[in-house]
């Protein structure tokens, strides 16, 4: 009989006879075609499936670099069940990375348990002590001095006549595992078939109060348009209760064609000041400033009086024209003009933007168009802005914002953008996935008890958390919530403790503060919007939330647990008017507790119930729970405790959890 | 101001320009890493995620072909709720398929969407009547005649002075929809990133009665081996009982070797047959046959037999060797010495195989020893042998597994492959996506309605039902479970139409049909086991499950809705030790439902509950189910039903659902 390979096929891959196998590695955003996203000291835990044929060991290692990096670190994953193995590693530089999985058959620790197994059995295995030896001396070949000799060493005391259980001492001892784990036999290792991408971003990116206003509001007089100088000056109102990021609408020169009245009317009067999003004038356009809010200069002051007070600016990005922008006369073709000459305006049925030219993406010389509005975020980052909100991302096309965020990150990586897409799910997500930092979310349309637990607990237990971060804004000027228009002072306070505590990242527009909530009926637009006209506000009323909003943002900034959603949880509750939830840090040092009334008419008590056995509380111990909003201290006891939150004096308590009791132990005299 | 592209960086790839996104087509197996499984004949269901910016209107095809076809096939897509797109099409061929996705802007249909809301809201829509023209000259530059100058006509009349009502309606017609939509601009269309595959299968894969059986012990005398010539007798028994498939173990020479005795022991007497499993003697190896089953021809001579009873030979593919198999000898080098020079056999802690070598797969010839075992199953498939139960297939590398598969199908198309691995559920996983096109389960363990639910129910409701196929076995020669050793012969039946039921594939192991239950106390292991001896059985003792069996066979065989898993559900019943379920075509038109009697000792009663909506049934409407075991016919009425099952005579009725029930208006003076 014959058996020698007649006719052998095309040679066979060789990585193919590599026995094991790596799948589902986790986090992935769909399976790796986009990047999963990371802020910079953020860890990474990595899990997959490992496994190969038989019954052998296998060791595997999580390899991990910023992109720009030639070598790659390694860390040892560990086993868990079902074949399922974890590593994790720290994304510490502002840099994409990568991360792989490299794993083998570990034929010295297989080795060593098949040893073990048969010397505790009583078996004679002096042929096995042979096959060990020889797996030592292999490693020897491997090594440096002075492992090389000790390892020569040991594989000679396996081959000795000495007694069976000594050479088995020594084969399994730690030291000589620790000196084979240095020298793997990886010539047959398997290796995952592709490098995951992580985009690593600032801690901003995940974390920042949000203060929404608009220059031109903060001048002396409600018939004239605001500074930047004026603006300035209120800016230290703005960091006073604790603002991270102060959002300007564009700041740009306004068309007047077709220029908006108040309360969006279609015709405006000579002194009405137009919508901001009208982008353009003879003046210029996306790259110029409003003649009304100051110079390049002003603008310039303004952000540098913001850095000072700790205060970071963000720009209102909002690719579209008025037709008086420059665009429209020096680039016609990246405008759609209909068969009789004219160019459609911007609808969004019902709405009508008469004021607004949209650019038009399918044009022939899409490159040129891409290329300058890329040009714009460059220009103003070049100025210092750092932090870019992003007006209707949804209606351009995808890919130019994946290729604008990357193009602007190559020069600016510490560049933050959210996008304010109130749209379709899935074009959110593919939004974030792309690139955006952060996201607008239907936070402001869920209001009861079930709503937001389903809403939130998507967006921070399901896969959707690696990739898409929210930003809770309570109101914009485009959106004051229904339950804001009728839920009175407790109804502003209960949103703003949701949106502060909730989200890692949340915002306010300006007025919030002032519970300003008349609409023009039947809509959520606000009545004499902002949009349209200056607003003049008196921001000393006794009844301002500013001190509410300053504790707030002071409970945010003291406790690392509202950093970040990745340890929000929902605790029971038997009160569906109450809403029950938790944030930890990983180690468990800043615990969180957050109870809220969202009925804003009456008061309820409920009894909360506590996940014990994760917080590391035992059964009967006492613990404190300390009312940061309050500053009530309260002892509980036990798994179900009692509240009652009366809407008028605060619906929300925001506890820390304080798990040292003193009690007699402490005592000097005790014992 | 000059916006030229002063310095445009390099060119950007034109496709990214494309504005429509396509994401999570599903099916898929790991994104595509890996095919998913059809058979001939059955329908492939595709959604995906398909939207792009703004709001146009998308058109979407779903691509496919057999990969030997050049050309690809579409058909249209349909968008469902939450921009998820749906379409589907059927596998015809033997062949493997792969499938993907093309969509772009239908801005043609965006266009009369746009015109019809604004001429209904009674605006001047003169302009975008102009638009249309364009797109439908457009369209006519990419027609061909005589669609061409219609085309052209309408453009012309949609430019004319006409009362706009009738420009509209011409805009808007059927017949101009149907024409644009033969000649659409997809210059800008997206396609997906990748062609997804599909390992397309003859039935036989899915769905098919196996019955397991030892040649040897088929002869006329208990001390002697039956050959292939008596086997071919007991076949017309096998056929008569309903089976598709007759499974025979290896039927190759055995080694002598440390042959094994009866019960596993370790000395065999000279006239112990030995395991089948123990491969390879001096008359030859894995392409020989043992010379007491015969000859070549009289193997020939059996497959021949049973291909006219309607049965069909699966062969056993165990790759190890006894010590006396020519490999041993010839190819030394595909084998692991040890330093002392000794081959170790085979272990699995603590079974010990001493009459087996495996083979090193890691040896630096592996290329040789892969060519070699492909040949062994071409060999087989060469004599027409198309089925392949392959013996622990988890203790070879997967990736050999892939490739022989691949290899063995690019010459054998219908050659079908059943994985024999109970092992961890990731590694028999990994099985399936290589290539098997079956596998043994854990149904063998799953005895409480709990565990049978749970697990089935992962099987056919999650992902894994995209590659894994189970084969439901009641019993194999190497597990006796023990709900059988002490359920008595009701247990048989309740297993038997279990398995028979949930399973489209299901095999038993000769034996079965006379209770046989006598285990090797504390074990799995039957006592007297075949696999080390030769067992001589009447087949015709009157206890036998013969005619049951014959019973069960036939209604699979009648009801299509048993050919299949895809259509199972579980539904409740108000007692746990009854399992109620059903299964369905697509169509309605098989409806079988399943009540199963769980406990061996007792009879149990309860109230049923039948998914009415689903099966189409009004709330009173009164319908037939008609067991198919004991004949009995039942009127039901509404959603709950009693049912009653005494183990003593049948633990398990299959109703088939008649829905027509006659009533007075079926009577000829009715009216």
């Amino acid at each position: 009989m014959d058996h020698a390979n007649k006719d052998l096929p095309e040679r066979i891959d060789p990585e193919i006879a590599h026995r094991v196998w790596i799948e589902n590695i986790q986090p992935a955003v769909d399976a790796g075609r986009f990047p999963i996203k990371r802020c910079v000291g953020e860890d990474v835990r990595v899990t997959a499936d490992i496994f190969a044929d038989g019954h052998d060991l296998l060791a595997a290692v999580l390899r991990y670099r910023p992109v720009s990096a030639a070598a790659w670190q390694e860390t040892h994953m560990k086993p868990q069940v079902n074949d399922i193995w974890e590593g994790h590693f720290c994304v510490e530089r502002l840099d994409p990375y990568e991360y792989t999985i490299e794993a083998w058959v570990d034929h010295f620790a297989s080795w060593q348990d098949e040893v073990l197994k048969k010397h505790q059995a009583g078996q004679d295995i002096q042929s096995e002590l042979l096959e060990g030896a020889a797996l030592i001396e292999a490693a020897a070949e491997r090594a440096l001095e002075p492992d090389r000799s000790w390892l020569t060493k040991i594989a000679l005391l396996l081959k000795s006549k000495k007694a069976q259980a000594e050479r088995v001492e020594r084969g399994l001892s730690a030291d000589l595992t620790a000196l084979m784990n240095r020298y793997p036999d990886r010539s047959q290792s398997s290796r995952y078939h592709q490098a995951l991408q992580i985009n690593v971003e600032r801690i901003r990116a995940r974390y920042g109060a949000w203060y929404e206003m608009f220059p031109r509001s903060t001048g002396s007089s409600p018939s004239q348009s605001g500074t930047f100088r004026d603006a300035a000056k209120q800016l230290s109102y703005v960091a006073g209760m604790g603002f991270d990021v102060v959002y300007l609408p564009p700041i740009h020169p306004i068309g007047h064609t077709y220029r908006k009245g108040p309360n969006n009317t279609l015709v405006a009067g000579p002194d009405d000041p137009g919508s901001p999003w009208a982008i353009g004038g003879p003046e210029g356009g996306h790259k110029a400033i409003h003649p009304e809010l100051g110079t390049m200069d002003d603008f310039d002051f303004f952000v540098e009086t913001a850095s000072h007070l700790g205060l970071e600016v963000a720009l209102d990005i909002a690719f579209q024209c008025s037709p008086d922008h420059p665009y429209v006369k020096e680039h016609p073709e990246w405008f759609r003009h209909r068969p009789d000459g004219s160019i459609k305006y911007a609808e969004n049925p019902p709405k009508k933007y008469q004021d607004i030219y949209p650019l038009n993406f399918e044009n022939p010389a899409w490159e040129s168009l891409w290329s300058e509005l890329k040009d714009v975020i460059v220009f103003w980052a070049s100025r210092g802005v750092r932090i870019f909100r992003v007006d209707n991302p949804h209606t351009k096309p995808l890919n130019f914002w994946g290729w604008t965020i990357d193009e602007v990150r190559r020069s600016f990586p510490d560049t933050v953008f959210l996008s304010e897409a109130f749209t379709r799910p899935k074009i959110m997500h593919a939004l974030a996935k792309v690139g955006f930092s952060q996201s607008y979310t239907y936070f402001t349309w869920r209001n009861t008890k079930r709503e937001i637990i389903e809403y939130v607990t998507t967006l921070t237990r399901s896969g959707v958390r690696e990739f898409f971060r929210p930003n809770f804004f309570a109101n914009t000027p485009d959106i004051l919530p229904e339950f804001l228009q009728f839920g009175g002072r407790p109804a502003f306070l209960s949103r703003l403790v949701l949106a502060a505590t909730l989200g890692a990242s949340y915002g306010i527009y300006s007025g919030y503060e002032l519970c300003e909530n008349e609409a023009t009926p039947g809509t959520e637009e606000y009545h004499q919007s902002e949009k349209y006209q200056i607003r003049h506000r008196d921001w000393n009323r006794p009844e301002s939330l500013r001190e509410y909003i300053t504790l707030v943002n002071r409970v945010r900034r003291e406790n690392p647990a509202l950093h970040s959603n990745d340890g929000l949880d929902f605790y029971p509750v038997d009160n569906e008017q109450l809403l029950f939830f938790g944030k930890m840090t990983s180690s468990l040092d800043n615990i969180i507790l957050v109870v809220i009334n969202l009925d804003p008419h009456h008061v309820h008590d409920g009894w909360v119930e506590l996940p014990l056995e994760k917080l590391r509380i035992g059964a009967s111990e006492v613990y404190q729970v300390h009312d940061l909003i309050g500053e009530g201290r309260y002892l509980w006891q036990g798994r179900r405790n009692y509240v009652r939150l009366d809407p008028a004096e605060s619906p929300a308590q925001i506890y820390r959890l304080r798990r040292r009791v003193r009690t007699e132990r402490d005592f000097e005299y005790f014992m």
